[in-house]
């Protein structure tokens, strides 16, 4: 079988994000426990998200809108406009900050692009993720970029009908099961997977439900390209 | 000439969206005139708005984002959380009210179908932008759907590019002469201009820097089938 197609995620797979967003968190935790020593602030803050997401959808400006929500309702109302403020500006400093790249990327996308047609495949906030990948550096490297609202089992196969690939001829990198392996590898295509230290909730996915077969997981990015030479003999480059 | 792909705009050019910007806008003058009477509110907001623009881009939760900043800048953080949930609750309702179509969108739809490709082109949140066209029910009228982060010279030459298409066989048809009219000219390509009865001042371009030609101008939507037909005569369908 000859692969034509590498994808790879963007976030926490190619440059930090999910740390960032664990640190925003823990400054609400403290923001919030001089108003209310006692609340659960990152369940209650999950909570809201997962009310929201349906709404809002996924990125940085929906998690700021779910912090103030959550300020406002665990303080009853209580919160000051000056801490929401606070709030406010981590929000912007979150979606102004450098993209900071995972060690190996720019190597192993190099060595990668050489054997295979690239694709970025990243979801969340449009502007968001434009911003990040022309701040990564990385924009040159890839043949195309698709960011979606969601990533499942629908928006996979659209985006292959669309580029008019076969599952057969398409790997996907990513560090979420949720996101990024399940929905490929129920399609046919193959995935690596790729764990990040940290992980969302939301993206959580019990072992019972992963496929048996059909895809791989690596440490590091780095390993990438032993294991496609392992698993994959590409014919030509291009699909 | 024979043009193939005819582009429709969204928002104000299928379905109302600055008209609900207006009326959020009037509830925030409304609650924010209880604390502080003498404030322009729709100068400062809009300050903000530009001020934020580049780190948020445009969309419903950028501007509930922004409504927040101003409600805390103009009180000088003495609004009470309580109104800054009222300010939430308005974004959230926005973000899922029925999507609204224009008078005799439909038909004009159904009518350029027969003779042409329809993409919709649109910018903004692409979350919301989504869950509006699917709400709208128009989603299968359209071959194709492109969500831009902006509206600009490049993004519609990359588009272009993308799908094969020649500028001289499009025609772009929207309310905005910033989004919509002046850069698909600038490329070579048609443009028809439907105003809207409002427009963000943002969108706003003076009459000195539109193009001379290249473009036309209608009342509504439903006279675009009597242009289409004295300036095009299509060879084919699809481009």
């Amino acid at each position: 079988m000859s692969t034509h197609v590498l994808a790879f995620d963007g976030d926490d797979t190619l440059w930090h994000n999910e740390s960032r967003f664990h640190l925003t968190q823990t400054a609400l935790r403290e923001l919030l426990r001089r108003h209310v020593p006692d609340a659960d602030v990152d369940s209650h803050l999950y909570e809201v998200e997962m009310r929201n997401l349906g709404l809002y959808g996924y990125g940085v400006k929906s998690f700021t809108l779910s912090m103030i929500e959550t300020a406002i309702e665990l303080t009853k109302g209580q919160v000051p406009a000056a801490d929401l403020e606070v709030i406010l500006g981590w929000g912007k400093r979150m979606l102004g900050e450098p993209t900071e790249l995972l060690d190996g990327v720019e190597a192993a996308l190099k060595e990668a692009s050489g054997r295979y047609s690239l694709l970025l495949i990243t979801k969340g906030d449009l502007f968001d993720q434009e911003s990040k990948l022309a701040r990564s550096g990385l924009g040159e490297m890839f043949a195309g970029v698709e960011i979606l609202s969601d990533k499942t089992m629908d928006s996979y196969r659209s985006l292959l009908r669309r580029r008019g690939i076969k599952p057969e001829e398409f790997i996907m990198v990513g560090n979420s099961l949720r996101s990024d392996i399940a929905p490929v590898v129920a399609l046919g295509a193959r995935a690596v997977h790729i764990p990040y230290h940290v992980t969302w909730n939301h993206e959580h996915l019990p072992e019972e439900d992963l496929p048996a077969t059909g895809w791989y997981r690596l440490d590091r990015i780095g390993e990438l390209g032993a294991l496609l030479e392992s698993i994959d003999q590409p014919a030509t480059k291009g699909a």
